[in-house]
């Protein structure tokens, strides 16, 4: 037993290389910041996982070592009883109006959980899917994710340009803030990786425009690639009600238009449409009063967010007993997050809408064999045992410098879309 | 692969001795019926489970058979939806007004589940606790589970009495009709198996003489060993606020008083102690009336009837989401089911409530080493890789000569009943 339990916890925040991309918080930065855990046991089995990257849950994390240390990875109860006892002292619900605010307890178990999933299907010579109850499909579909942005690939160029890209390379530094960019944008993002389904992300320009795009993808797409409009919860009740019936028809749901489970489902009783969110109900706090108000028909899940893979199996399973259904909320990530994403997709009692990702929005990679491959929009599951990915030392290096030369320590979108409109300002509801 | 793959499925029904309890749907026949279930892989690993017997449901695994063998037992995703895809085509829900009328699906992929699982366990080598996220609980208390009930010991000897028996073994033979026959049966049965709480199966004499037993009960024990009544849903609305009002500060919770969601919700308003069910809300299906109407406290729930280990941990996920407690109904069973519910109740956030358990009023075991023990009324977490019990074969070809011998194909508490009382009739609301 000794040779199985934890020895050491490493934990390397990374920065990848993200465009300019737009949304109702401001602008991405030109890196996107992860974390990457490690998990080694005294037989020097290495659990990995990947979850958004901000200095307060690394340290966090690092606090959490003395508590992690010496457990068994298959001990996942006591080990998350010991997190949650260890930071009942500091406020644990430490969201603020962003959707990627961060709540120490569910990230940092998520990243514990996750690796020591690695770490048991290791040893079981399994995926871990099979400690999920085994996949139930092969392939595990993800949509487009647009967004409207400024010109630029992000990183190193910080807004500059590539001028040797080409196809979807270009696409993805290109200017997009006009029904005739995103299209654009979407075509090459299609073409590239073969995804079925598109989502955009709005909340970055006034509604008509927003909802001209969502025309102008509809009347190039066609009804049979689903479309979804996520305006951030930046909408007031009776613009998400008079867009939204205009978007009626054409978006196969509706993310998130308003702010607050109460809004939710004034516009769900309004439209005739799902609604889809994850700002509204975010945690499993939020199930109760989003059962009793109808708050929403889809929660789109996030296992960094909601405190690891076999709670969202659970959350799956509160789902589809109250008939709600679950689909995927993404951040700008990297290989292993995708891996465990793909996973958790394949155990799914069903996949009802394809899971977003903003996988194609990075070019960079941590996982050894580079880049995840996407066919025909979906990723295969991976069969290796554990999640089936392992870390490109070199990479990690490269990224983890990227981190420490950006200088960036959490994600503030604010910040970074002042450095392009000094005087932008962030506004819980806008329009 | 094909080494782990599943060989064969072997399914054989016992019947153990049990003496005449009464409760609202009846009396207990002199055998308990239950089926033993082995899973057999391809390199002769044995997972087992133990289910409530009925030839109906022996039937349904028979014919489970055909989608089962050949595959992974680690798909059990897979192996449910099979399994629901096959009896798609028949009545899902069969139950009828008795509490252990039977769902076809929930008991066969319980069977199979939590063989399937104890097969992993034994590849892994880890008791089945650690495959729900590992033991909270190195010890799992169950309460003392005290029936009305006729002289007699059930089994061969009929109603008829083994003279030479002592302690329990004696008190468990006696006639308990009367609040003082109650508490002497309580006396032995907590003298014997160390039990720190008391429940009473009531709904068999009309309700002042049960809440006497209660308050008897109450001042042999003491306010420090809860007491809990069960009237099997046999009351009326006013029958159940009228003698629960006189019951609130003796019960620690009140069973089932009224049948159908809706009593429950008034009856729970009225009162001032939790209320339990076991028969009101008995499946996922049941959930979101359960939580729209605030039908009880606490779900009493069964990994026989709720679809597996890990079916019910998702359970406990829904109630601890809805403010609700989660506990664990019983019916008669033999070791394998107490080594799952073990695991159970080992591996669940909390146990706020001691277990029931009818495992005292067998002396039969079908388990290598005999009867499990009781320490303060609690029992051990097995260590052993997966459910940490073997079959006694000896003791199988004994039971399931018991079976064959004894003609029972299914409960029925109706017809027993009126081998004593020739015109019984069953009510759904006595009193």
């Amino acid at each position: 037993m000794t040779g199985l339990t934890i020895k050491d916890i490493i934990i390397t925040p990374i920065a990848a290389t993200d465009p300019p991309l737009l949304n109702a918080a401001g602008l991405h930065a030109p890196y996107a910041l992860r974390t990457i855990v490690e998990v080694v046991t005294h037989d020097n089995i290495i659990g990995i996982s990947e979850i958004p990257g901000n200095s307060d849950i690394d340290d966090a994390l690092e606090k959490s070592k003395e508590i992690i240390i010496g457990k068994d990875p298959f001990q996942l109860n006591q080990i998350r009883d010991a997190i949650e006892s260890h930071f009942d002292s500091e406020t644990t619900a430490q969201r603020g109006d962003a959707p990627w605010d961060q709540r120490k307890i569910v990230h940092v178990f998520s990243a514990i959980e996750v690796a020591c999933l690695d770490i048991i299907g290791k040893i079981l010579e399994r995926p871990i899917v099979d400690l999920l109850g085994g996949k139930r499909r092969n392939m595990v579909p993800f949509a487009a994710y647009l967004f409207y942005k400024y010109k630029g690939a992000g990183g190193k160029l910080e807004f500059g340009i590539d001028r040797n890209a080409t196809g979807w390379d270009a696409a993805r530094q290109a200017e997009a803030t006009t029904p005739e960019g995103i299209v654009k944008q979407a075509i090459f993002m299609v073409k590239e990786f073969g995804f079925k389904s598109i989502k955009l992300k709005g909340g970055a320009f006034e509604p008509q425009q927003e909802v001209n795009a969502i025309k102008a993808l509809y009347a190039h797409f066609g009804p049979n690639v689903p479309l979804r409009h996520d305006p951030n919860a930046i909408w007031k009740l009776e613009t998400a009600i008079k867009h939204g019936k205009s978007m009626e028809g054409f978006l196969e749901y509706f993310e998130d238009p308003v702010r607050g489970q109460e809004n939710m489902a004034k516009a769900r009783q309004a439209l005739k449409m799902p609604l889809a969110t994850n700002m509204c109900t975010t945690s499993f706090e939020d199930i109760p009063k989003s059962i009793k108000l109808g708050a929403e028909d889809i929660i789109l899940s996030d296992h960094h967010f909601w405190g690891g893979l076999r709670s969202s199996m659970e959350l799956s399973r509160i789902c589809s007993t109250f008939g709600r259904k679950l689909s995927m909320h993404s951040n700008s990530h990297l290989g292993i997050s995708l891996a465990a994403m793909v996973h958790l997709g394949a155990a799914l009692p069903e996949v009802p809408y394809a899971l977003d990702t903003h996988y194609p929005w990075q070019s960079e990679e941590v996982i050894v064999g580079g880049r995840t491959k996407f066919e025909e929009g979906a990723v295969q599951v991976p069969s290796k045992p554990g999640l089936g990915v392992e870390i490109d030392r070199e990479m990690l290096k490269i990224l983890h410098k990227n981190y420490l030369d950006c200088g960036l320590k959490k994600r503030d979108d604010l910040v970074e879309m002042r450095k392009v409109v000094p005087d932008w300002e962030f506004k819980q509801v806008r329009w």
